[in-house]
């Protein structure tokens, strides 16, 4: 089909473009989200998309977070030195890009203390990238929404910042979630209680992690292979017969008396879920996390669209004091999956067609007047017969066709056409943005 | 300072985050652009960050570009395969960071044949990622903020992208600024005149292209060596002769008239600019542009902050027809530069201590309910003496403190104070978001 050299025109393989209403409706979610966030009295931070590869590598995510790391290649005479000897991929690259949103905000907290008062109440919205197989569904660039309070170390932070994402979600998507809730110091409490090695809890943890994606009889291997006898009973039947909060007691009062006090907060918000419930099973993959942890569920969704929790350790990597934190993210991309992908174009938008070039300024002044009073106006870019400037309004599936020829403006006036019902009206152009304003329900 | 390993916690060089009130005005400046764009129909795209090197290479830029691409390591097996015999960076890297949004919005509107209307009105605001060496004032990582149209190879879409920039400019930095307008295909002809063979023509462009940067003798230097023998004497008189629009009409007359309906609509349209001018010495560097150039100047900046064009033959690359199509692009880092950069926080944002731990739901309700009816309202997120607390909300600069303890409460009443003037008054609940309305001007 080309003349020239075939270039493909497809984005890499796992990433994305977007365009028409697709990209509409992305760029107005994250506004909406970001209003939300706003709302709750929470800042936008914006961190640079390359870091390090020192900041990146280690982040307590384990070697599982290092292979997912778009590494930059280094460039001119520093290429040149390293390329001889290289062995590996870091001997080649300086920098990485972001695979998620809080260690660069874990950076960025250290760096700028002296302007961030504790505590801070933080959004971070941003793509971020992650170097994995691209499948169905999973993808190699997506959004992220954050919300992060840094500096308190009670649970009023994680019900800030579970009131904050549950009124993001649901003002997008109604309200058939379920939170669910759990500790990881009670897991980790678990996990001795059932014989497991201090060094083995997150190990422990990670396996359980895997309970909603295999069979409960593969958790029951990878344990006993873990702790190198048979398991205690009552981890075979932990499937079967789910803790409850109260049974926990004896293995952490600590973090049951937290959870409790949580979750008595969020239940007195009457917050729009459909459920608010501990799950002794939950345990969120990431590695750095040392207190509650939290996770959206649909109820038409076999995946998490939100999860969080506390990280107390990770921003002390950074610096010498070590600074409570807790955060809880959006996955965007999961949740426009759950929204209708049918969506109109802007109705109120005002098509303008150019019926004489010698006229084309005066079309722009009166589309350009009504800008100013708040309407959307687009005035037809380019010449052509009046036919066909219809024609493309509408295939665009504009409504509203605003016809100001030479003699319409003559008489002071201009013709208003709603494509909808084929109906026209002329309407005075000293009374135009009121008359609008009724005809065109704003 | 730090007890483990040292991280810089710096971004890498040339990278920048923002923090604060800087983050916030940069996110507010995003989104008011947006509106602006919208309001004259243009509708967003989001391209992907990586680009094949295929799509980036060659783009047009020249060798030049070319140089500025972060690339992305190959990954696992495939660079295992390639690190034995790799010599040169484009062996060991697949991808690229963009380094515009123009080569991006060429390779989409190619693939999106079927679901991009011509002429299409497009805009695409994101960062764009330059591999140059990290200088005062030139960065790495800093956004572009394009308006551009694709399908119309007449003026009118000039004026409309000219239009719907200077409209977003003007509505952030004030009036203050002057544009200048050339016609790529003037400058060919010009270089013909004087000599210049038709290969060498895009070669003078370039070298003019420096007249702002260097003395104009050494324009005349380089010159002289691409021609192979001396100047002609009008050359040599550029800079203290320039040419009136009139007098290119000898060297081309297509490109003067196209010219002149371009600067006659602008100036019926009363721009909020300092000038429009025509500009015989301005080339824009870059090396896709076919027809007009423009560029945009703010009288106190020795830079442009904004340049677009005419690039007929850019889209044609990727597809088997050629697409005229004309952009315009905000350099959105030196615009902010212009604005002064004290701006305080969001004075209308109503802060929320909470005095009893026990009552902490009931404060959270009451914010919780004036969010809904469109305040800000924060609640402090841990748990800390009011005294304290009150602290916190002065450091960061919030004017006003909502008390709503449990005797407030109980007389269905709050305190508002004013940080500002130190005053409190007693607010019945029935009444509040009428009162705040009249206390705190919306």
């Amino acid at each position: 089909m080309r003349t020239g050299e075939p270039i493909s025109t497809k984005p890499p393989s796992g990433f994305r473009d977007f365009v028409g209403h697709e990209a509409e409706r992305r760029a107005h979610l994250v506004q909406q989200i970001s209003q939300v966030y706003e709302s709750f009295g929470f800042s936008p931070i914006e961190t640079s998309a390359l870091e390090s590869l020192q900041v990146l590598e280690g982040s307590g995510g384990g070697e599982e977070n290092e292979k997912l790391i778009f590494k930059i290649l280094k460039r001119g005479e520093k290429f040149k030195e390293v390329l001889p000897s290289a062995q590996s991929e870091s001997d080649l690259a300086d920098f990485g890009l972001r695979f998620d949103l809080t260690v660069p905000l874990a950076r960025v907290v250290a760096e700028y203390q002296s302007k961030i008062k504790m505590p801070a109440k933080i959004f971070h919205i941003a793509p971020v990238w992650r170097a994995e197989r691209a499948q169905k569904g999973r993808f190699r660039e997506f959004y992220q929404c954050d919300v992060d309070i840094i500096g308190s170390s009670d649970c009023s932070a994680e019900v800030d910042v579970i009131h904050a994402v549950v009124t993001a979600v649901s003002s997008i998507a109604g309200n058939d979630f379920e939170l669910r809730v759990n500790d990881r110091k009670l897991l980790r409490s678990l996990a001795e209680s059932f014989g497991f090695a201090d060094d083995k809890a997150d190990a422990f943890a990670i396996i359980l992690d895997k309970a909603d994606k295999v069979e409960f009889n593969q958790l029951i291997e990878e344990w006993t292979t873990l702790l190198g006898r048979s398991l205690p009973k009552r981890l075979t039947e932990l499937h079967s017969k789910p803790f409850d909060l109260n049974e926990c007691r004896d293995f952490n009062l600590e973090a049951v008396n937290n959870l409790e006090r949580l979750l008595g907060v969020l239940k007195d918000l009457n917050l729009p879920l459909k459920s608010i419930k501990f799950d002794a099973t939950l345990a969120r993959g990431l590695g750095y996390y040392t207190g509650p942890v939290f996770e959206l569920r649909h109820h038409s969704a076999g995946y998490s669209l939100g999860g969080g929790g506390r990280y107390d350790g990770l921003i002390g990597r950074f610096m010498k004091n070590s600074v409570p934190a807790c955060g809880f993210s959006i996955g965007f991309e999961r949740l426009l999956m759950l929204l209708d992908s049918q969506e109109s174009v802007d109705s109120k938008i005002l098509f303008f067609p150019v019926i004489d070039e010698s006229h084309r300024s005066a079309v722009i002044r009166l589309a350009h007047s009504l800008r100013l009073k708040g309407w959307k106006a687009s005035v037809f870019p380019s010449s052509a017969k009046l036919k066909n400037q219809l024609k493309f309004a509408s295939d665009q599936g504009m409504r509203w066709v605003v016809v100001a020829g030479p003699d319409e403006l003559a008489r002071n006036e201009l013709i208003l056409k709603d494509f909808k019902n084929g109906q026209e009206m002329s309407i005075k152009l000293d009374s135009l943005d009121e008359t609008l304003k009724n005809i065109i329900k704003t």
